[in-house]
């Protein structure tokens, strides 16, 4: 089971490092599960995040190994690459040979230009519930995430770790990811 | 106000990138509040953190801006700083100068190691909390995050992001807490 996290310049930090945490330390925790987590980038170079921290990807694309599941974290990186040709392939290559492609905050426009939500329900982060509408979801704006089968759509940023202990859940074990989410004491108490 | 996040090898990926989202996002939200936050690490190398993330720190201790808050990550990273002598001299420099001194998950095991948490109450990741009374704290194994004035401590690993929101509320309002965690959507909902 290859899980490859989506790195590009502009992604929000918290977007991809949330899921990254929980897969990684399912990952690292229970070997025995088979599971393996990577990035990806679009070149060598430092990925330059939403707010500015500088991360060297695993792999790139060309090298990366066939992923069985996607992440794609949003941030305002995702802007440019609605309507581009090149995004738009790569995501419907991504698509046609994955189990379940997975997005975070505005990961879901990404995914829903390259026309893998028209017509289902789906969500983003609360600015850009609109845009996503207009892009043909069906948008659920009160969801934290919303399973479509082969398409998970997580809401803004920090939604993406309840997504993936979601994932974990539904790819192993409820069991499993009860001791992912005590692994990272994820008992949230937002202090305002 | 500079608020200098702590990177080394082994630190635990969530651990600092939770209030490096909350941080960051206030300071480019709200840029009259006149905050900035970066990362610092020990050498320009890049710095591979616990899940094997490898990530460049924005900063060197010798480079880096005097940080009036300083956020210590935890992590298996912290395991060889404990007794480390220029570990404890940094540690002991750093607080010497900041307001706040700030610690995720295992992160206190290092400022208690530098004599920060002797007889205060404080907390860290729960598979440490014996660790942390042998290294002198009054272990509070209950609390999300323990603020003692100049040190504030975090239970493990995700407790950082909801530290980073009372560090917002504590250093200018709760109103603005409660802006910052709308622009990172954090409403938790654990699935398991």
């Amino acid at each position: 089971m290859n899980i490859a996290i989506a790195l590009f310049d502009g992604a929000e930090e918290l977007d991809w490092a949330g899921p990254w945490e929980v897969l990684a330390a399912w990952r690292d925790g229970w070997p025995d599960d088979g599971v393996d987590v990577f990035t990806v980038g679009w070149t060598r170079e430092p990925v330059v995040c939403a707010k500015g921290l500088r991360v060297l990807a695993d792999h790139t694309w060309d090298t990366a190994p066939a992923a069985d599941v996607v992440v794609w974290p949003g941030g305002r990186g995702t802007r440019p690459m609605l309507g581009d040709v090149a995004v738009r392939k790569q995501v419907q290559d991504l698509a046609a040979r994955a189990e379940i492609m997975a997005s975070v905050c505005t990961g879901s426009l990404v995914y829903a230009d390259a026309g893998l939500l028209t017509g289902r329900r789906a969500t983003t982060h609360w600015g850009s519930l609109d845009l996503l509408a207009e892009l043909g979801a069906e948008v659920d704006p009160d969801a934290r995430f919303v399973d479509h089968g082969d398409v998970i759509t997580a809401a803004g940023v920090s939604a993406g770790i309840d997504m993936a202990l979601y994932l974990v859940a539904r790819l192993h074990s409820r069991e499993r990811a009860a001791e992912v989410r005590r692994s990272i004491q994820y008992d949230p108490e937002p202090p305002v």
